[in-house]
């Protein structure tokens, strides 16, 4: 068992499989973390959520990341980190697209259910401009 | 479905189950996530680590949260953060005693095991001093 860095390849890959990342920010000066469905494009991160204090957060302080991880036990797992600047996205059609391929992804619901249910609560879509991926394994 | 905050008895129990958690911290400037094996007693959080980016952060912004998630699929969540201080535990007797009882609620090592492998690392035990505990459930 040693711990070590994940090649660029490998840590890519991890973000494109996931759906379910922890997004951390900055929220009057202590660190924030949430869980998240997001999608990466390959470029980008595309989360959506809700008004609250998370999009409060990263509207004062725009500095992201998004840690996802593969875990199998405490001493077998994988953890990516992209960092990025938050990007609000108010484009209908930019949206639209986006929560649809992101829906697409989620187990349990067709993208239209998803829609529906997303549409009367007032999400916000956001895009994380990626700076930079890191990741660490332990194998 | 609903979103609302979790009760404390509700999210205190979320961190006493948990053994797997994602801290965040700051450094330098950014928000900095990663997953961590932890045990909480009812008052603080313990967390060891190897030296690295995250003991460097934590060492210059004590600032510092644990987030726990239980999570059934995208709309059935519960999600604790715990807010709290940073404090290096240098005490050997202490150290001992918090790194047998996490090893003893982590699955597939004894803790006689664990403990060999930790001890040729390095291994730093860290507390977290909690402050504030808030959780949010969708169910």
């Amino acid at each position: 068992m040693s711990i070590g860095k994940l090649g660029d390849e490998d840590s890519l890959a991890i973000l494109r499989e996931g759906i379910l990342g922890r997004l951390g920010c900055i929220a009057s000066g202590w660190p924030y973390v949430v869980p998240v469905n997001y999608f990466f494009d390959g470029k980008d991160i595309y989360v959506h959520t809700l008004p609250g204090k998370k999009l409060d957060a990263l509207r004062s302080n725009p500095r992201v990341c998004l840690q996802v991880d593969k875990i199998k036990d405490p001493y077998n797992w994988r953890s990516v980190i992209a960092y990025g600047t938050f990007e609000e996205i108010s484009a209908e059609e930019t949206r639209e697209n986006i929560l649809t391929r992101m829906y697409s992804r989620l187990p349990h619901m067709t993208p239209v259910e998803s829609r529906l249910v997303e549409g009367a609560k007032g999400t916000v879509v956001f895009r994380i401009k990626v700076e930079e991926v890191t990741g660490m394994a332990e194998e």
